[in-house]
């Protein structure tokens, strides 16, 4: 069975709305089966720069780091799946997806990164970019281990 | 002001999940003073094929009709904000979205759309497709307004 060993969620800014907590809630444990996933919130400053060490300090050193940005790779659900596959099947056991807060990443952070991730050209709330983004896992998940998901 | 005048939102099957219903409501209530928005939703048949009748019956004649499909054009969401408002420029003050449901849409409901659009190369539920949508249409109105809209 396909596991993506831990993955690790670092997002700037808490989640507002009840609809976004359950969403979430949700997600994390269809993927409970799957792998350690780690949901780690940084409180949002005024400015992307105010973020970046707070960013920086909870980054593992180790992981491998996919920043998400709109200018990233946008691949189909399916290439996305065979990135994560990848990645696991090379040693990298342990990934951290970094999403920026309202004023975006600052330079240093995507430096740090080892690719970029976009998941559109339209641009969604960093909280609903969560959760677009735990869904796009949970279906690598289902895609790799040839389980059925609705879609 | 900006006003979209009558949005249709034609989808097949409907939001089984708390957290989506949440945030259906949520962006209901968020897009009343922009227009009038009417959600349809058509029972799941079997095949996309079962579905396009029921689809094309909901249609309204001469509303503009935009498919959710994933070979569509990809704008970004300034690009989809000045496509409303370009359209309701040129008169088209009624609008049609129409999102398939787990089996797709068919082709003579696709022959039968103005154009179509692509939110993501990723494949979305259609569930999470319509929540991103009327986000998506929420954020035109707040673009088209100059009104403020975290990111």
């Amino acid at each position: 069975m396909y596991s993506f060993g831990k993955i690790g969620i670092i997002c700037v800014g808490s989640l507002k709305e009840d609809y976004l907590r359950g969403a979430q809630a949700e997600f994390v444990k269809r993927l409970t089966p799957y792998g350690k996933l780690n949901i780690i919130e940084i409180s949002q400053g005024v400015t992307a720069a105010e973020d970046a060490p707070k960013i920086l300090k909870a980054l593992s050193p180790n992981s491998h780091k996919i920043a998400l940005a709109i200018e990233g790779k946008s691949p189909t659900s399916e290439a996305f799946a065979r990135e994560l596959s990848a990645l696991a099947s090379s040693g990298s056991s342990h990934l951290e997806f970094i999403i920026g807060g309202s004023t975006g990443l600052c330079p240093s952070v995507l430096a740090a990164c080892n690719s970029r991730l976009s998941m559109s050209y339209m641009t969604f709330t960093h909280q609903l970019a969560r959760i677009i983004l735990l869904e796009q896992i949970y279906r690598a998940c289902r895609i790799l281990n040839n389980q059925p998901y609705h879609k």
